[in-house]
């Protein structure tokens, strides 16, 4: 772990007060019009520092630049911990005030604007799990489908439950989201056509670091090891098209057809000064997901959503990162418990991460109990799903001692369907 | 399509009384000793053909050197239908009677035998799904958990049920499939070890060879060509983790511990002699789903059961890849409905594929009925479930006129448990 002291400042003028500052150094890849090789870059204030230009001027020992003219992060990523901690440090050291950087003559060919580049998909995904560890999200959820005496399924203190996801379909905020087709419930049969119910979900993705054996689980006091960092993560859902497909085996197109994160991978070390402790399960979990200071972090995450027609947008959920049940640590130890093995640039979605008040729901399933009670925006247009045109902006930031990390933003507009089978 | 006449003959001794004669020409990735590099090579007798040296050599136009010295397919897939077709014509020409090859003095070089050649996963697998297509395997579950007037989920006639299966997981045949531990269910809550209900899953597996892009279905018409090839598939269960965990998000830990596939990769085109035709759906089935010509092959499907303290197998099931209520292409068309992308390399299970005679029976599951009824093998044994040593042997061959298509042999042996955690 290297954790940058809240004391030191970087030289880039705003980034202490932005959230990328030096206490942050998030990983991206990027590229410009003027070199357009995509390669991985760490995001300071509202530049951009080139790392793989930074380490063919030499200026890096940690870390080769082969691993840094990548088009992903997997080849850095699978260099392993403590080559991410010595690049930490060495970065810290670079970016800080009075660093040689900042009178170095080509600075300003290492640091680019972000308004100049094009982010990219951080990672080459080889598996997309998504969990359901948020016990507000997995309550509402059974009281609007069950009944609130037997919300919660059988096994949902016992498991962290989760799913495997679609990895091909893992794309960088931004892209539009084309509403989709699918097979819609009725009385009479189900019927062809775009789904009623589009909804998002909040959720916070976790990239794997590290290769596990096929065989060989990962303890849950060494899972920590095996983060590489944090983005946002937007997994888009077809509500109806979900109810009906999902018995007998998960959920499965309802999903399939989008899924959102945001490009810039926050370093797990970067939040250590925001853990908080998670409090005892009830009952008793296994021996396998007993963790010593299980803890999750104090990052608070935002919703906006602003219909295509208006230039205003409303802030429709304010959730944490605290309100999980499980621990990444334990997600990760029962994902690896059968011999499952994980791979370098796998992707954890946590699944929706819901608070108890009503303004930290995150998905509109819950806020609307599936649509019945419409939510009302500061336009005065009411939404009971998602509707053409509309932008969904998360944030996430952490606050500390006038520090601020942030997770950068992840935006999404939803699209029309588009009619198909043709005619 | 390239379909190879039934009257032409391998110059490769043995070839055509063996499952690999000139109409099959299946694709693998291989190396052997003398020569390390793993690279694309086509099963014929008991011979490989090295593709990769054949190119280098002059004697393939239609694909280059590049494409074959590859350590996977997808590159070979990449290039397109267009050119397996003109690859497949000729290696035909190629390996027939009276080819100069026959006579090339090198041709000993280019022919290596199987005996002496290692193979290696054919794909890299981005995704894997497992469908649920066969409605007697689906019937017999149905029945042994819910009962037989509602054995069918009410979906199951309308969706080719499928769900996100785990790629990192899936390995060659061959190696040892360790005995997973998982949460058991229990009247006083669950406990951890291995299972006791371990089951194999006898399946086709489909490997996909063209991209899609998000957001464009790929229509039924359209989803033969996107097909490279099938393989044998086991899709290893353990079936109280399952039962236990699977609502509400489906299978995971009781199926992501190790899924095994046969190492030759048989081209579309050979089964094309073999195709039957599929009976109406009844209820009709969804415009997209709706298909002209709905086909399967007539392609026999045999599982074998040795323990490890015998040297004798039993034949547990003769079943029949023609016993699919939904075929390849709805399956493709389904899983693109919703604009979810595929990619090459992609790997499609068919799920296990029952008949409806008993000795025609996919899995453990149906065959003892949930452990209830055992299964007696000609060692004067007894398998509820499968025990550490067992051997399972799958085996795949179509017939016809005196030629015969074959798959090669899917074979692994169960090992121990590990223990874990630790103490």
């Amino acid at each position: 772990m290297h954790t940058i002291d809240f004391a030191l400042r970087a030289f880039v003028p705003g980034a202490q007060d932005s959230e990328f500052p030096l206490q942050n150094l998030p990983y991206g890849i990027f590229n410009t019009a003027r070199a357009p090789r995509p390669r991985v870059g760490v995001a300071i204030g509202d530049q951009i520092l080139d790392l793989a230009a930074a380490a063919q001027a030499g200026l890096l020992v940690s870390v080769s630049a082969d691993a840094l003219l990548q088009p992903t992060l997997n080849a850095l990523a699978a260099l392993g911990r403590a080559r991410w901690t010595a690049l930490r440090a060495e970065l810290a050291a670079l970016l800080q005030e009075g660093s040689p950087l900042a009178t170095y003559p080509q600075a300003t060919q290492l640091l680019v604007p972000q308004a100049e580049a094009r982010m990219h998909l951080p990672f080459a995904i080889g598996g997309f799990t998504d969990f359901y560890a948020s016990e507000n999200h997995a309550y509402n959820c059974g009281c609007l489908f069950r009944d609130p005496a037997n919300a919660l399924p059988p096994n949902w203190k016992h498991i962290p439950i989760g799913y495997n996801g679609r990895a091909s379909s893992v794309m960088l905020g931004g892209a539009p989201v084309v509403r989709p087709n699918g097979q819609l419930p009725g009385k009479e049969g189900p019927s062809w056509g775009p789904t009623q119910s589009l909804d998002f979900e909040l959720e916070i993705g976790v990239f794997i670091g590290r290769d596990t054996e096929l065989g060989q689980p990962l303890p849950v006091a060494q899972a920590q090891d095996a983060i590489f960092g944090v983005v946002l993560l937007n997994d888009w859902s077809a509500r109806e098209v979900q109810r009906w497909e999902y018995a007998p085996l998960g959920p499965f197109q309802a999903k399939a057809f989008h899924t959102s994160i945001s490009p810039w991978v926050v370093p797990l070390d970067a939040l250590q000064p925001f853990r908080v402790a998670l409090p005892p399960q009830q009952p008793t979990v296994l021996p396998y997901l007993q963790q010593a200071q299980r803890h999750s972090y104090d990052v608070q995450l935002s919703v906006s959503l602003q219909p295509g027609t208006a230039d205003r947008a409303t802030p429709i959920s304010c959730s944490n990162l605290q309100h999980l049940y499980w621990s990444f640590e334990q997600l990760i130890a029962h994902h690896t418990g059968s011999g499952c093995n994980l791979r370098v640039g796998d992707l954890l979605g946590t699944g929706t991460i819901s608070g108890t008040d009503h303004d930290a729901l995150g998905c509109m399933l819950e806020m609307t109990r599936n649509g019945q009670e419409p939510l009302h925006l500061l336009t005065g247009e009411a939404r009971r799903f998602l509707e053409d045109g509309d932008t969904l902006r998360f944030s996430a930031q952490a606050h500390q001692g006038g520090i601020r990390i942030g997770f950068g933003e992840l935006c999404s507009t939803v699209a029309p369907a588009v009619a198909y089978p043709q005619g």
